[in-house]
This record gives C-alpha cells, structure tokens and sequence, in this order.
C-alpha cells in the first residue's frame, strides 16, 4: 500500500458507451471482462482514471486501450456514484458517450478485455456493474439529443440517402416516421445538400445521394436557428 | 495518515448551483470560504463526499451544512476533473444545480462559510476554484431547459401572472420576448389554469392570477406532447 491519505477516498472510474449505426441497426460496443469482478460478463470498456490526465483523456485512452477504437471527442454523459455500485470499494464512475460511423471502426480487445463485439443496443447481455442503467440514460438521452441537434449525422457515411436518414431516426427515435413529413421538415431546413450522384450497387431503383452541410449549419446557428425533427 | 491504498486516488466533491428569482432577478446562492485555499473568496457551497452517502445525497448535504438551504430535489450538472482545478490535490467535483423559489429560503452561513448570500447570476464576484466556469455551465443549461420542458414554474410563487411569467422568460434567455406572441403559445398549450384571482397590493391595475397545471402536464407528456416556448 503506498498511498496514504487522511480522509478515505473513493475510486474514480471513467466508461464510454459508443453508439455505430449498421445498417439501419442501432449498436453498443461491449468488451468481454477478462477479470473479477464480473469476469467473463460484458461491460462498457473504461477503467481507472490516472492522476495525470482529464476524465475525458481518461476516458479515450481506456476506450483504445481495451477495444483498439480511437475517437477524437466524446460527450460527457452522467456520473453515477452509488455507494454499492461496485463489490471491491467505492467507486464513482464518469460516463462518456460518442456516436461512431461503425464501418470506420474494426474493434480488437486488449487489455482487460478478453473480447469486444459491436451488440444491438436494444438486445444487449448481462452487463457487469450498473452498465445497464449507464446504457439506457445514453440512449434517452441520444433520444433526446437528435430531435434538437443534427447529431445524427455522425452515425451515418458521408453521403446518404433520405431513406437511409429516415431509419436512422426510426431507429434512435424507437418508433415510425411518417416519409412525406419528415422529408419535408428536413429539405425545409435546407440543411441537405443534395450531390449529383445516386447509390451504386443496388438491388432496388438507385435514389439521390445526399450530404449535411456543416458550414450552413453553423451559419444558420449563429443566426438564432433551430433545429428540430 | 489513516487510509491507505494500493493506487493513487483522487479526492471527489460536489457543488451546488442554486438559482433563485427575485423580483424579475435571476439570482445564485454564494458562499465565502472561511478557509484556504481561496479563503475570503465567494464560492458555490459544496464540499468533499462521504464514502456512505450518494452523490447527491452529499450534494444536499453540504448545501445545508454551509447555507441553510434545504432542498428535495437536485438535479446533476457536469463533473468538472481538470487537473489542476484544486491547487491542494487532484480533485474530481460532480456538480448540481436547482431553481428555488427564493422567498421560501432565507440562507445562514455555517461550516465552512463564513458568509452566505444571493448574488445576481449575471454579476457575481470573483470566484473560488473553477466556480465561474460552473455557473456558466448552469447558465447555459437552464437556458437550453427552459424552452423545451416547464422547469421555471420552479422559480416562480404559485400563483402568477403572465407578465412575472414573460419576465421570468427573459431572464432566463437574457432577451426580451414578443408579449402576444409569447402569451399566444403558452395559452395555447392548456397547461396554465386562469384562477379566479387577482394580483394583491400592486400600485398598477391588479392583473389575472395563473397557476401552472402539473397534472395535466403529465397527462399530456405521457401522450407524447412537447413542450416549447
């Protein structure tokens, strides 16, 4: 033992949800513990915070250290510090979320993990510690998040097609949209660049390819606007 | 030296931001830290975590160890962990925040604080710690709230009228609103009820008396209704 303190201490502990779109499919990343407690269970890759380093840099080096994916922002989502949230000690633990275009992601444990898998988010095993509770405020609150701001952008490729758009909201959202009205609401904001091009490869009729225009985007914030689905 | 670890660790404590309305004035209570660092300097109450109490259970704590200030319901913040935020040690602080009314609570210094005091949110002195970066982090978020959920009835009497309610809009989102407008949409969603009273004691014209309606709030939220201002 070689620190000594005058007053006890708790642990604190960082864990990043990461959200990656897959065809339409909503997923979770998940490590595989390699070590008690909990060992062999899923759970959220994160770990000790060290002395030296922000809960944010934290957060980000535990994430590449355990699955291999590297991401430069994450968004602070929630500290859960329950007295029994975890067997060995107190231990209160910062969650950071991020939203990921999954194809740009080939996760490979290391580290505590003995294995990291993308899982659908709404059909994940037995999570280690809390981490169900910490997954389901990140999905409220990716719920509540891409009804005001265009983050949904960042779980789609670079260019999209409105159908794709659209499920991808039917997915976060949990519930239908209706097409007319939501190509509407979304063409009206004039948000969507809409590119010479149509998909390639497939099976159906190819339909118009389309880009976020970031730089309008901000232009229009600056200028008082609104977004909203 | 009574506790002894195997790793290094942090300390953890939490601070609370408490805004309160005043006449039309957004206002936040302050502490004066009675000891270093920045002993003399005002402060958001707040202080170290017991190892046996939950986060917000040390938050609400504090709060009334050093103000007096009693409240049911905090609602968490953003955890602030910079390194070097706490010149003593590296120090993790999850912060709160909530809206009272300010009448309801006369604050007292105690503990730590050698003084107590309800300042203007806009105008406060120079701050202990990284505290202004807190507040405004508060700031920015009862903004981003107030527009999409019917939290500044918490600041506000009871019973009100539509005028204290713009007026409390305004200084909120720090610009002024259009009057018909700004009636038009609130009537127009159901949720104030029209009492059969009229302001007491008001040199002008004593206006209608308004009461916010929380039940039917939560019948039309469970139907799926937004609320926007």
């Amino acid at each position: 033992m070689k620190y000594y303190y005058e007053y006890p201490r708790p642990c604190v502990t960082v864990d990043t949800v990461v959200f990656g779109l897959d065809e339409g499919d909503l997923k979770v990343l998940l490590i595989q513990r390699a070590q008690d407690p909990f060992a062999g269970r899923w759970a959220l890759p994160g770990g000790f915070i060290h002395m030296d380093e922000s809960l944010e840099d934290a957060a980000r080096r535990e994430l590449e250290e355990e699955s291999g994916v590297k991401l430069a922002y994450l968004e602070q989502l929630y500290t859960f510090g329950n007295v029994k949230r975890d067997p060995r000690d107190r231990v209160v633990t910062v969650a950071y979320y991020a939203l990921v275009k999954l194809s740009a992601h080939a996760p490979h444990a290391a580290s505590d993990a003995s294995n990291v898998a993308w899982f659908p988010a709404a059909d994940v095993p037995t999570l280690a510690f809390d981490h169900a509770k910490i997954l389901e405020t990140a999905m409220a609150r990716l719920q509540a998040k891409v009804r005001y701001q265009p983050v949904g952008f960042e779980l789609l490729p670079e260019k999209f097609t409105l159908t794709q758009l659209q499920k991808l909201y039917e997915t976060v959202l949990e519930r239908l949209l209706d097409k007319r009205n939501f190509r509407k609401k979304l063409l009206k904001m004039g948000l969507l660049e809409e590119l010479d091009e149509i998909e390639q490869d497939v099976a159906h009729r190819a339909a118009r390819l389309y880009r976020f225009d970031r730089k309008r985007y901000a232009h229009l914030t600056k200028k008082g606007f609104n977004f909203e689905i």
